[in-house]
């Protein structure tokens, strides 16, 4: 593997330094480091160097990426769209390896090192997405680290079979299990709960729930999630993704909420979604102690066109929504969509700090706040030192 | 001047065809068209030509772009942004004319091919920021079209002597005159309003008024608004510009002022404002037929550093803060930063017709929703046929 010197760079916006790569790590910081024989040298010209981008909220094995643009259909509930993407990913016929690969191209390009996917399972597809993304993952394992949620898109507890699909998918290889509104969704939620965290204390693996219902629905839900987390010692091991209801309770019963998910550290998620959709007070709960993270959430699927795969822009639109125009505001925005989803997804020696991982992207901007602000072209992505895509452009050889 | 043929293109997303440029306007449409000798032969390959993007609600006058970081420091609400703005501009003793060229490369670089500014008028200013302003758009006439509008920044009756500088504002070729809050800033809504419109009244100029104050403070300045439009014979020619009171009445208020606006043509801008503050609910005022533009608003400046000066990303946070997944939907937001803007400037020859000024962008997508989500890198800016910036990059002389 090349070695690589990168002469004055900013990481994360700090004070101008060379920072040299050797073996895919992060091996020494400072002023004038000599380049070795060998050394790729990159002349980083001030700009930022951030670590890899985070994209722990995707839904990679069903996007539409790459294929011609499809118009929006689906009614605007919950079950129209669950029920619209069955008809058109049945009519499309599409390959979840290749179109994850596609969208994977996208995502490297856009500085992204690190996926959490969301992976369909259910008796429809039984574990043929899980396969497909498994199979592409095991392709890109150099130039990207992808950590498989498996997920019960249908429902679980009105789906039969669909438990022991998931537990199976566990089984499998997915590291984390998922979870899709109990109530509004199953309209059980001590059969999907029970039955989601029997399998994770049975296999060791996180949970990560998509949880759409609003207000009091979802209130109670997250209630009963903190239960089951704080019963069986899961703290620390379960998020909780989209979770509008904390932008829709009054503030008193949110206080509580907070108090719960402090207690039991349980991580939440949000992308920023678009529309008059409630979401969680960012600031409010960073303030508080909750760890946060965010992702792309579906990418150019029959969900929506409007999520594009880049995670700088995404913690534009996190601070956008959100109001915030101060430093400290923009750059909680880029933590969520860089060391919130890292640590999420345990992912070790990742950073900025000499012995790293080199997963780096170097990005046309003074400081941290102003990647948030312009989300300007990504000028050099590393992963593990290898360079991966060079402005705005991936580097891959083309599977299609 | 060069002429061009644009070999390829897709005219808003339609079929694929060749476009000549000839003498700065759109010659000729039509397949293998045949190049003329010394035409440069641009391949578009596929892209969508639109219209040059119109940014028809910006502040020129006092951006920061062009300068080092600045922290946002200026407290919630509107008086403590006016009041910081005079501080921290005091401070830096910036040039408008300076600022605003550095800004229109950037608008440029983004395939803005059209302005309208409102430009600070007071009492500290006096008419400073107009004369540097107008000295940057006449120096820049070839590259790209600037309308300013005499904008009371600092209030109109609470500081005497405004209404005046208004006045010679518009006798020294401000187009438009402004107006601020009536009610929130002046407390005098009778005064200022009686005030502009009959300054417009004299001098012929269109009216643009700033509208934050909400609920029913915005919707009684709505209706003062459209007494005078009508008693002045002002229809067509009065615009109010973010109107957020349009988002927080309740729906049968809202229809009596939508019927108002209709009834005295008053065009409304919304650059889709971050944070909660509400904003007029776009697809229900266009299928009303209420005229409908968009803008930067303050581009990187004491305001907020949340605006980047890009009118097609513009198009995109307007189409996500509505809600905007369907074809329809995205292309009203694209309307809004092209057709609507150009409407009210008034600009003769706008468009993809024959005839038209060749003020056109390349963008690599295949229709006008996808350009819109997507926002990707612009391939080719035309101003009047001639070739102002390419991949993303202006092509004029840096006068800093």
């Amino acid at each position: 593997m090349q070695d690589l010197l990168i002469r004055g760079g900013r990481p994360w916006g700090g004070a101008i330094t060379d920072l040299a790569v050797r073996k895919g790590r992060i091996a020494e910081l400072g002023a004038e480091l000599p380049a070795r024989p060998g050394d790729e040298v990159v002349d980083a010209g001030g700009c930022l160097i951030l670590p890899g981008l985070v994209d722990a909220h995707a839904h990679i094995d069903k996007t539409l990426w790459g294929t011609p643009w499809h118009p929006h259909q689906a009614g605007p509930s919950l079950m129209d769209k669950i029920a619209n993407e069955r008809r058109v990913l049945a009519t499309l016929g599409l390959s979840p390896e290749r179109q994850s690969a596609r969208l994977l191209r996208r995502m490297l390009a856009c500085g992204t090192t690190h996926v959490r996917s969301h992976v369909d399972v259910g008796p429809e597809v039984g574990l043929a997405h899980l396969h497909g993304v498994q199979a592409m993952a095991e392709q890109h394992r150099e130039a990207i680290d992808v950590e498989i949620v498996a997920f019960p898109q249908t429902g679980v507890m009105i789906r039969p079979g669909t438990l022991e699909l998931l537990e199976q998918a566990v089984r499998e290889g997915a590291r984390v299990i998922g979870g899709l509104d109990p109530i509004g969704v199953d309209r059980d939620p001590k059969g999907q709960l029970d039955g989601i965290f029997a399998i994770a204390e049975r296999h060791g693996c996180g949970i990560d729930i998509h949880l759409h219902d609003r207000g009091e629905l979802g209130a109670v839900t997250v209630e009963m999630i903190a239960e089951r987390t704080r019963s069986l010692g899961l703290a620390g091991k379960v998020a909780i993704s989209h979770a509008f209801c904390l932008g829709s309770v009054e503030p008193a019963r949110l206080d509580g909420l907070i108090a719960l998910l402090r207690e039991n550290d349980i991580a939440i998620m949000t992308h920023a979604p678009s529309g008059p959709t409630p979401f969680p007070p960012v600031r409010l709960l960073h303030e508080r102690g909750v760890r946060l993270f965010t992702g792309s959430d579906g990418v150019r699927d029959t969900w929506s066109p409007l999520n594009n795969g880049d995670m700088l822009e995404r913690a534009y639109l996190i601070a956008y929504r959100n109001g915030f125009r101060d430093d400290p505001g923009l750059e909680l925005a880029l933590h969520m969509a860089t060391y919130g989803g890292a640590q999420l997804m345990g992912a070790p020696r990742y950073g900025l700090a000499l012995g790293s991982d080199a997963d780096l992207v170097l990005v046309e901007a003074e400081t941290a706040a102003e990647a948030v602000a312009m989300h300007p072209l990504r000028r050099l992505v590393l992963k593990r030192g290898r360079v991966v895509a060079r402005a705005g452009q991936c580097l891959l050889p083309d599977g299609d």
